[in-house]
């Protein structure tokens, strides 16, 4: 029914659209337009109004259509179920506000108005390759292979995992995708759950579509939107994959080979050192697990690694297409990246959640800062030094549980058990540290989100436990903003953190400001936040001293004297690169409905309540 | 001279050393003592100050000495040049100080006097493989290998390499080790100069020889330490090898395979789309110019990397062994990691010199910050609305050019140059961007460093380019901290940064406060700091659609309809893993003198003025 209503609202002005963009108008056979808007929607005095944009669609080659905005802005009240009582509230061009359909066409028709240009799909918003091939680009770069095959083990149907000392379950649902469960380290639960929870793409524009753009994507669904991985691309040749399934609209879908896991060989080793009589270096291998959501026009690709330290990563980078403005009057929200468009200023926060069992479950985290201070010594008189030391505070209730990476990297973030030193006296935990830039939201008091993503106001949270407060946010959050399902704030209620059950709740993230270099897609290579979990005071040593992935040369006088290699195998073995291209015909795709483009020949779609 | 000084001191107190710690004693034959301390010396009124601290000697299975401090200090005045003019000017023990050797020794033998314990070498400070074998680790894990050999080009004579679009010189001396000149991409220089200053551990404890302690590691050299680099461990076994030179002491000494080169995939592609037709996967093939300098017990590993979107990375990591501290009295400067142990916490600063020339030497700073915002729009009558918007500003002088990375990450930094505008009106640049954690130094006005090393007290900053100010640092800064030869703070002297010839320093780094799992080394894997330069509005598009390392399938209805590999090379072909023992044979060593442990069997070493 919200079809018929937009192809009601563009017919009201289908002279305009004929006419500004070269014969193109909704409803046609040959029709290249599009319409949407806003998501939330506004709650205004018991009317729910939006804003839409027209765009141009993309041709069947791309996917481009958020590249292509049109600069012609209505804004409608939507409110009830009754399409007829809906109503156009205004029009905007060219940041002049036209408060009826008729007002506007009067002004359009009027001389002197200011036409401005259309955003047209076209090989500069295509993904395929582009420009001169580079002289030595067409010869096969190094790639990763695995000659004694898989080290891990998988049982597929109880989706256990285990690798070197670490073992983990994995889940999978349609909110929020994939998550993991019981991980255990040395056969110690260091985590009883570990994943997403929700991810927020907020903009900001002198556009109102943009400016009321705060997508939560847990209500398009991470699951629905895990496509089947490209073999050799998304993951190593060697890569094993599992598939993926979940629940929508009563029927289980299953996306074939949508989590890929591996072991890899860091392009570092791990440790080394170097003497005058001998040098010693430990491999980097680690394991990873890995999804991608393509959530509409953005890919999200998270991995999870394991270390053979004892570390834990957790990575989130961004690619796919940007969601952009149209150019005319957005100069302070973003780049003009195109000839009418402009990359439309945005923060990408997405919420994890952390459920530490340190040694049990009676857990705190614990602050450790280095500090400078002026400081006299028994060995120095009275004399005073500049220097450091450290500061040492635990967080004893959830009024201190919300908390920002601090100033300069100084504070470490520990979650340890107070009940488990080690034998030199220590906490025995683990440290969380961000391994690539973090971020949380900079809006204040979102207009957009109102009450229904509190959970993206600050890096890292800490919270009691409670069965019932399984989630930061809930899919249906962005449906009624100022009174959601799941208020994350109202998690905070003075409850101890001393010694209990506590989940950390962490933001990883980007602010993202668009510019020519997003075109076609936004790179991995930059786009990337992270945050590792390091064993702190945990062991009594490197667990990575246990590998047999390292070496030891002694030389003396200009030759080695001695190599220990430590039981590694060393055979002399071909490896046979497979036909790639083979590889790929087994593609199989997915058959879901995607949020957008929807079918571009049916201008009567009807939206999809997951689409 | 000054170990005969040593010498000298100890026989002062053989008796109390051979009480304390099982009949050892400096000067013997079999003698397993070491003294060594503070870095830089005190000057005091007119005196040269130093505190020194007795260690055990690693033995020859390992390099751990820095590990086993013995907790016993003494300071003296070593003003000048005659040693029987120096003179002890008190001894610590337990946090007790003595003014006298008398006074100490009369304590030492008093009934009652506390005797704390010896840290001594053994398997927990050794490298090798220690612990169980884990049960699939004797299998040889995956590996990168290179079937067409390398896809980049070295002049061997000119140091001058090549790889897709990039191309730079490169440049090595004693001081610092590696640096990068006239780096540019698509036939443009990017930068003048590229390249590490000085590297900064500033150490803090009760403890006068750690609380000393602020090594400025240029002294000591970055060239000399720069070892040969273990094939197929500390790089890829494909690399390829470049020696470097140096010169010391009259004499030009060569580094054989120092430095290495390669090309890797890494473990996740540089970008990626989805739809509900088809799916697009770049490679993430990138370039890499790697050094390790081991000054003394670090490691540091330097990574200049090269991307295909036009992206420059600078990292650095740290491995090796820790300095530690003993751990009597130290609990607010560090934890105890073993039986008299503790982890001496310490600031890793490392500056950076970036001489962008972005189109031309006419660049300025650009601030682009993400702010939240109070605003009303035309198209929303009076209501306000909570959103952000983005602040751009310039800097405009020396006055301003003292940067710390923002709160929130929400600050980009870009040098640009604004007379070259793209065609859509935005400046032509390059951002900075922090890929890693990074770190400034903690202590304020420290007392080590006085004016040895303002650079290291921000994250970012911008001077005027002068050939007279080619260095941040000096290697002699550390032997005059109050008027050291290069006082970086000068630099500062308001002179205009708008559209002028200007340099970036930039400092990576790390606060380190160790724990159990530096046993025995630091481990690459969290340890590491790291920057990207991207271009920013730079080329109309992004660069790496290039490549033909990409894929496109379509897909319908269950099965893929197209490959599209754009030319890539698809051979089938068999690549051998060379028996990597024998290459491992190659290895040379090397034959200069390190910082520490110098000959452990001649008590009379004389300290080079290197070493």
């Amino acid at each position: 029914m919200y079809s018929e209503w937009l192809f009601k609202i563009t017919a009201s002005i289908a002279d305009i659209t004929l006419d500004l963009w070269n014969g193109t108008a909704l409803g046609l056979d040959n029709d290249t337009l599009d319409i949407w808007g806003i998501d939330p929607l506004w709650q205004e005095d018991g009317h729910i109004i939006r804003w839409d944009v027209f765009w141009n669609m993309a041709t069947g080659e791309s996917d481009s259509g958020t590249l292509l905005p049109l600069g012609l802005y209505f804004k409608s009240d939507v409110t009830g179920r009754d399409p007829s009582q809906w109503k156009v509230l205004g029009w905007l061009y060219n940041d002049i506000f036209y408060e009826t359909t008729e007002e506007f066409r009067e002004a359009y028709w009027s001389p002197g108005f200011v036409k401005l240009g259309a955003n047209v799909d076209g090989p500069w918003a295509r993904v395929g390759q582009q420009g001169p091939v580079l002289s030595q680009d067409r010869k096969q770069p190094p790639l990763a292979v695995a000659p004694d095959g898989a080290r891990y083990s998988v049982d597929t149907e109880r989706k256990y995992v285990s690798w070197m000392d670490f073992s983990f379950y994995i889940s999978f649902n349609r909110d929020t995708g994939l998550s993991l469960f019981d991980i255990k380290y040395k056969g110690q639960r260091v985590l009883y759950e570990l994943g997403l929870q929700e991810a927020l793409a907020h903009y900001a524009a002198n556009d109102p579509v943009q400016s009321g753009v705060a997508y939560l994507d847990s209500y398009y669904g991470f699951g629905p939107y895990a496509f089947e991985l490209l073999k050799g691309y998304d993951c190593p040749s060697y890569a094993s994959y599992l598939n993926t399934s979940f629940y929508k609209s009563e029927e289980t879908h299953t996306h074939v080979d949508s989590l890929c896991l591996f072991e890899f060989d860091a392009d570092y080793p791990a440790a080394r050192h170097s003497t005058s009589d001998f040098v010693t270096v430990t491999k980097n291998v680690y394991f990873t697990l890995r999804t991608v959501s393509t959530i509409g026009n953005y890919d999200y690709m998270f991995s999870y690694t394991f270390h053979m330290d004892g570390t834990i990563g957790v990575e989130v980078r961004a690619s796919g297409y940007i969601q952009s403005a149209y150019y005319a009057n957005n100069q302070d929200f973003g780049y003009q990246i195109h000839d009418s468009l402009s990359g439309s200023m945005h923060d990408h926060v997405l919420n994890f959640k952390a459920d530490f069992d340190i040694l049990g479950t009676d857990n705190t985290v614990e602050l450790t800062s280095v500090v400078p201070v002026e400081k006299t010594f028994t060995w120095n008189g009275n004399k005073t030094r500049s220097t450091m030391h450290l500061k040492r505070e635990m967080i004893e209730t959830e009024d201190d549980g919300r908390l920002n990476w601090g100033f300069n990297g100084q504070t470490q973030i520990h979650v340890i058990n107070q009940d488990e030193k080690n034998k030199y006296g220590e906490y025995r935990g683990y440290r969380i540290l961000p391994s690539s830039g973090t971020a949380h939201l900079t809006v204040k008091n979102s207009t957009n989100l109102a009450n229904s993503a509190h959970w993206a106001e600050y890096d890292i949270q800490v919270t009691q436990q409670h069965d019932y407060e399984p989630f930061a946010a809930h899919p249906y959050n962005s449906q009624d903003i100022h009174d959601p399902p799941v208020n994350f704030e109202k998690f905070f209620n003075s409850e101890s953190l001393n010694q209990t059950d506590l989940v950390v709740w962490l933001n990883l993230g980007m602010h993202h400001v668009p510019h020519t270099g997003d075109l076609p897609n936004t790179v991995f290579t930059t786009a990337h936040s992270g945050v590792q979990f390091m064993p702190l005071n945990y062991l009594l040593g490197d667990a990575s001293r246990q590998t047999v992935n390292m070496v030891r040369v002694d030389y003396f006088n200009g030759s080695a004297t001695s190599v220990e290699t430590f039981g590694q195998s060393n055979e002399t073995c071909g490896v046979r690169l497979s036909p790639i291209e083979d590889e790929l015909w087994t593609y199989q795709g997915d058959v879901t409905v995607r949020k957008f483009p929807y079918n571009p020949n049916d201008p009567f779609y009807e939206t999809d309540t997951d689409a």
